[in-house]
């Protein structure tokens, strides 16, 4: 896990296929335009792009029986027929797309503004309905029998980051009233990223979204640029892996580890 | 704000009328009998209910303009246009119906299975097309000039409940490696619930929901009803005001507070 951990994937080519996700309503907005301009860079720098642009795809961000063709019982478990769907090819064909692109993509850009702290609807949607049981998560070693996540998983190999708009420009850091929104960000960072296996780029936060000026977005623009074309070598948060040995059998950080210490802040190392 | 938080709104009436916002695809679930225990078990005590059940209701989750009829631009500024088109009345029938369920409500309680370390996106939904800006958030108090948020705002009066089928039964504490889910939840109890002025209920939380027998499923549901009937009274959670006097201008708090802490517990009083 730690080679896993510390590899920096996409220096074995100079090229990244990258599948960038985009949700906001309004492609003038500043987050489309930061999606342009991200996009632009990546392509004039080489690398590949393909988009999901899900407001512009119409996607349908709720999870139905709909989803999983005729592996869906009468009484819908979720999970289960989503993997049964898996295996037989008969998820829908919206959702297969996605994984193509998946399959496709060494990296994942996820592009939002944020609202309620977390992802909009439309993307929180991608995520319930493109990362089912068996594909993104829920996959077994066959070697060990464990199930790999936290490091591991179906989307190992590749890196995620996250592009986010923020509308407040203070109280979002580690005693901000915001919350701290590295840790606000946990469920998409660690709670999916980290857990589907995809090493963790540091996000991309624009704050004070809602007030930036011209210049704010061309220093916006530039720091977004830089941090993609950066994205091989790119600072990685260091979470902890599930199978480092850092976690007893329940699941709980060893004493030992970040002593007396409690919340979020203990699952990164050092 | 101490008056407010130290209210146990509720006591000065014997009826509850409670909100119920069901988020699941499947009514003949877990998530989906417990739902009927407790809604049965709110109703033979004497309290109202009404219920939003997104999946019956065929909730549509994404904000698009047409949300906003024609107080939305050409170029789409979602919380500006949001605002016009409530003081218009024009914002569209279905987020009109759900304002008016919020009026009349005292308690809201938001039921859903823990997907992704967050709500499903037809919840999600909900959020992001209810809570508009000048009605849930973003509303001035007329004397001061301030906007009231975190334990005052549109929704003041109100107190909320979070219910979480949780498929993890291990692994969700303080130092558990999904997160310590007291604070993997704080978006929807601190930056969602607390932010918009309602009270914030210890959440009810099913854990190991996927492997529930009928014995675990006969004291979750007990525990439910216990925790239903007692809300007047019950358990809130301490977080900080706003106008407290605990945040500095800039929206952190204050050194003498908690001090030397930093993460999402240091919004929790004493």
């Amino acid at each position: 896990m730690e080679d896993l951990m510390d590899a920096t994937p996409g220096t074995t080519t100079d090229t990244m296929r990258v599948l960038w996700v985009l949700a906001h309503p309004e492609p003038r907005s500043l987050t489309g335009h930061l999606r342009d301009d991200g996009v632009q860079a990546l392509r004039d720098a080489g690398h590949e792009v393909v988009q999901s642009d899900l407001y512009a795809m119409g996607w349908d961000p709720v999870v139905t029986a709909a989803d999983f063709g005729d592996a869906a019982d009468d009484r819908l478990d979720v999970a289960g027929a989503s993997e049964r769907a898996l295996r037989r090819g008969a998820l829908a064909p919206d959702i297969r797309a996605e994984h193509d692109k998946l399959a496709w993509a060494d990296t994942v850009v996820l592009q939002f503004p944020l609202w309620w702290l977390g992802v909009p609807a439309i993307l929180k949607g991608w995520l319930d309905r493109v990362l089912v049981q068996g594909y993104a998560y829920g996959v077994r070693d066959p070697a060990t029998g464990r199930t790999r996540r936290y490091g591991d998983g179906g989307l190992a190999g590749r890196r995620a980051l996250a592009v986010v708009t923020v509308g407040a420009g203070t109280g979002l850091g580690p005693r901000g009233l915001h919350g701290d929104l590295a840790e606000t960000l946990f469920p998409l960072l660690h709670g999916t990223f980290w857990y589907t296996g995809m090493q963790v780029a540091e996000p991309v936060l624009v704050l004070g979204a809602n007030r930036l000026d011209e210049a704010g977005y061309t220093a916006a623009a530039a720091d977004l640029r830089g941090r993609l074309l950066a994205l091989p070598d790119g600072p990685v948060l260091p979470y902890r892996s599930q199978d480092g040995g850092d976690y007893d059998d329940r699941g709980d950080l060893h004493d030992a580890l970040a002593p007396g210490r409690r919340g979020l802040g203990v699952h990164l190392r050092g």
